[in-house]
């Protein structure tokens, strides 16, 4: 954990590091990448089984039980919850989905003062594909944070490809897809399963959207499949900017920098405060709950390699600004009054308002999407949407009246941008 | 070109290749590109000066001349155009500013059944980089398309790249930069420019988003950049499906076909209609016009090896199903009731609605962007549009009472993920 003061000589270079510091590895796995979308694309079902055993020590074999997770087996899955968790996942479900639903676009068709006829049309994509990973990345939430989105826009149909390493599936993960509906679950996984939602085998029909958090061969195989499908943004590690001031329990704030640590040693919190009194304390308070965390030893890493606390002298005045370069993933604002400050933070993936709203909520029940942009892509990226699973298709018509109007403009351009034949289906109408 | 009878036992066979048909080519141009992109990223300036007198034969000197072009040489050059061209382009800017104003989100902000305040705030991207061509592909109405709805979407500072070969300026291109309020024209061009945008140098400030057409190695190194700054759809050859019936000149169609064909030898034309009387009639004013034309060389080659005539018997009932496979860029509905056919057309990029609407009004003057997915990708993706300039900030705000309300559940879920301290940053409030 480093700790910075604003009004020393060298903040601006120790902050500047921190912006541009990237947590990302840069494995190369480009090439074993390009090698399996090749196999699987050339190979079909049949590299698949050979990847699948390899890598995932799983037999997919004549038996369809192998390849695929039957509805019965997710309905089984949900209904074995324990009702606390049940309640949890269902009350998560209901109210991402009531927020998504507002996200849904409308539709464009109007004359203009030309008597020109234009609009735009949006509709679903037919099929999205989802991946879920399998180990420590496999989260339950993730699955409805993806779904749920997708079934919104109107995808009639929902694939999901996961691992299932010597044959475990994960239950969480199969109650949460019977709640979002999920059409078919795959059990493949890496850059293989990725391959076969892009290309599509005999088994496994093509999708035409691939989201969902995978590692790193996984990001790649999605990257390099950008085009054939469309993809969600590259996701990074998991990041955490509290801007609190000294009314905070110094706990609190303590918690909420840890929640983001426990993700991933590359995952980073920094805390800005207008005490260095207040930062210490916090500092103590961290290291009291590291201790208590069965996610200590990840949470450690990365809050000892990443941690980083900012003790500005007026909050109000520097905080937003420092925001703003670092255009973090998740943003808090612990304040009493935190519309002045959120109407200057131009630049994050999802903002906190308050003492009483730990990112955590942003995580599972609160409504908006927890998939957002890392690594300072809010600066140009947003969260997944309803919009990631739908396509707008414009829409013109002239009439003749119309079109000798604006006609004319377009011949003459065509011309001078010497595309002769462009000018002639203007002028051939006239 | 090729014709095909919907009713021959081996239509499906012939329709599904041409489905299937890449027009793009595998230019490995994969590791060049790398390379290009690691030596700007390491060398800036100096290594922009070295590829730019290699590539393009033009020496970037310590005369800022020779680095931009300023606003007072776009300012003349529009001056200078024709006034037949000068009305044209400034009617083409103020119809596709006037489309593209409509495009702009709306915020949200409100409180749910449980007292959560949920939203979702808009705001710009702080910069765009522009690729704008040099040669075949340097469209002043490209230029048009994508820097007007940045500038709609709000971005502050956009930034062209442009190649100036042998230091030849292109006056279209400058009068269009004029009209748009391009705000810096480097004149630089190919990966190195991309990389100069992404990367940023001494100085060239980077961007955070880049659009716009380029060749092989101008979409490669933007594929590779992806993440690093948002990029627009990869592009491939531009298509056209006009899909007639036989009351439509035969020169219309004609006409509308090859001004697919004269883009670039891979462009795509394609033919649907209702009669083989009707389809070769087609066919003889497409072999008359292509003979009148000067880009007769380009068109031909497209035609002969990419152009379809597919003739069916019912145009009603046949034509939408092969419109949704084939997800076209443009679909013209040269039919006397469009209406109900557009109802069906679920996947294309554009979509003319009835026979006074040639392709070529979308292209220039009508207001909606003709920056369209290509190859088959309209299955997905959408036209450029202001949202590419714009992200999407989510926001939640939640008070003692509503924290009390849906926490719990919130903090159960993190406890069977395996994420205690997200539990704790919850339970610690409650």
């Amino acid at each position: 954990m480093r700790r910075l003061y604003a009004n020393k000589p060298d903040f601006e270079t120790q902050f500047t590091r921190i912006v541009e510091d990237r947590r990302e590895s840069d494995d190369s796995v480009e090439r074993d990448v390009r090698d399996i979308l090749e196999r699987v694309r050339a190979g079909g079902d049949e590299a698949l089984r050979d990847l699948t055993m390899r890598f995932d020590k799983h037999a997919l074999t004549a038996e369809l039980t192998s390849w695929r997770i039957s509805a019965d087996q997710t309905k089984a899955a949900y209904d074995f919850l324990e009702p606390e968790v049940k309640r949890a996942l269902d009350l998560a479900a209901e109210r991402i989905r009531a927020y998504h639903e507002g996200q849904k676009p409308e539709d464009r068709d109007y004359r203009d003062e030309k008597n020109v006829r234009l609009g735009a049309r949006w509709s679903a994509v037919e099929a999205a594909g989802m991946y879920v990973p399998g180990g420590r990345a496999a989260y339950p939430s993730s699955l409805l944070m993806n779904a749920i989105p997708a079934k919104v826009a109107g995808v009639e149909r929902l694939v999901v490809t996961t691992p299932t390493p010597h044959g475990e599936m994960n239950a969480l993960m199969l109650a949460a897809a019977h709640i979002c509906g999920v059409d078919e679950i795959w059990r493949v996984g890496g850059a293989q399963a990725v391959a076969a939602l892009a290309y599509g085998t005999t088994r496994i029909k093509p999708v035409d959207v691939i989201t969902g958090p995978g590692n790193a061969w996984v990001a790649e195989a999605k990257r390099q499949l950008f085009g054939v499908v469309g993809i969600d943004m590259v996701a990074g590690p998991s990041e955490i900017l509290v801007i609190a001031d000294e009314e905070n329990d110094p706990d609190w704030i303590a918690a909420d920098l840890l929640s983001q640590a426990e993700h991933d040693p590359d995952s980073q919190s920094i805390l800005i405060t207008d005490s260095a009194a207040y930062a210490a304390a916090v500092e103590d308070a961290v290291d009291v709950l590291l201790a208590q965390l069965s996610t200590r030893m990840t949470a450690r890493e990365s809050w000892e390699n990443h941690g980083v606390v900012i003790v500005v002298e007026d909050l109000a005045a520097e905080a937003p600004a420092l925001a703003n370069r670092l255009a973090a993933e998740h943003v808090e604002l612990a304040i009493a009054d935190p519309e002045a400050m959120f109407a200057q933070i131009k630049h994050a993936g999802s903002v906190f308002l308050g003492r009483n709203t730990p990112e955590a909520v942003g995580d599972y029940v609160a409504g908006p999407n927890h998939v957002l942009p890392t690594g300072r892509r809010a600066r140009f990226a947003s969260g997944l949407s309803v919009l990631d699973f739908m396509k707008r298709t414009s829409f013109i018509e002239l009439d003749e009246k119309s079109l000798k109007d604006i006609g004319p403009a377009a011949a003459a351009l065509a011309e001078v941008e010497g595309l002769p034949a462009h000018a002639r289906s203007v002028t051939v109408r006239l």
